[in-house]
C-alpha cells in the first residue's frame, strides 16, 4: 500500500495555519508558539508566494541582529517554494526533504495550499509501511514452514 | 543487530558544539548557523548545566520581544537537561524524543557531555535496521521456497 500526501492530510486534517506578507515577524513568531508549529507558508489572497520557520528565524537574527520584529514576512520569507502535490507519495516527500535539508512541504492543489506535510508525519508513515511489509514477509515465512 | 548510541556517535563523530553560561545569545545563534545546528549544550566547566535550541529561541522571543541579543544564554536556557548514556540503544533514544518532542539528546559519560544525538540520527539508524530486518526476512523466505 502506497501512502500519498492526501492521506496524511486526511489524518492529520488539512487546516493551515499560515501568515501574509504584511504580518509582522512577531506575530509570525506568536503563531508558531501558540500552534506549536516550527513554519507556516505565506499566502497572499490565497496563493503561496514564500514559506518561514523558526530555523529561518534564528539564521536570520544571527545575520542581522538589529532587525525590528515588526518587520513584514514578506520582506524575510524564503522563496522560491518547494512543495508537493496531493497525489505524491510519501517517499516523493521523504526525497525533496533529504536533498534539501526541508523539514516542512506545503501541498498545493489548483494553485491553492491546501496543507502543510511534516518531516515528522513523513517517517511516521514510512516506519508504518516497513512494519507492515515486516510483518507479512513474516506471515509469508510461517506459513511456508508450517 | 542492536544499535546504540556509541555507533552514532563513532559513526557522526564525537566533536561537541557548545556554549557557556555567559556566552550571548547572538553568539549561540551565530555558532548554531555557522555550524549548521539546531542546538548546542551549555558547559560549565565541561558539566553540562542545560541545553538551547532555534525553537527554544523562536518561542523566547515570541513570549519576550524586547529580550537583548546580549542576554547570557545561561539566563534563558532550559533545563533540567535530558540525555542519554553511550550503551543505550537508538530505541531508548526515540522513546525519550517521542515522549518530550525533543529533536536532540546530549550523550553523558562520566559527567561529561560526549557528543549529541539528533532526531535525524536516531530515525536513519531506526529506518537502516528495520531495512535489514526486511532483507533478512526475504532472504529466508526464499531460502524456503527453493
Amino acid at each position: 500500500m502506497v501512502t500519498t500526501v492526501r492521506d496524511i492530510l486526511r489524518e492529520k486534517g488539512d487546516h493551515v495555519w499560515s501568515v501574509q506578507p504584511d504580518t509582522h515577524l512577531l506575530r509570525a513568531l506568536v503563531l508558531m508558539t501558540e500552534r506549536n508549529i516550527g513554519f507556516v507558508p505565506v499566502l497572499e489572497d490565497g496563493k503561496i508566494v514564500g514559506v518561514f520557520s523558526e530555523r529561518d528565524f534564528a539564521r536570520l537574527l544571527a545575520e542581522q541582529s538589529d532587525l525590528p520584529l515588526d518587520t513584514p514576512v514578506g520582506e524575510v520569507m524564503v522563496h522560491p517554494v518547494y512543495f508537493v502535490y496531493p497525489d505524491q507519495t510519501v517517499e516523493d516527500c521523504m526525497t525533496v526533504m533529504s536533498a534539501k535539508h526541508f523539514r516542512h512541504l506545503p501541498v498545493m492543489q489548483d494553485e491553492r495550499c491546501i496543507g502543510v506535510i511534516s518531516i515528522g508525519d513523513v517517517i511516521k508513515r514510512i516506519m508504518l509501511e516497513k512494519d507492515i511489509a515486516i510483518e507479512n514477509l513474516e506471515n509469508l515465512l510461517w506459513a511456508n514452514l508450517i
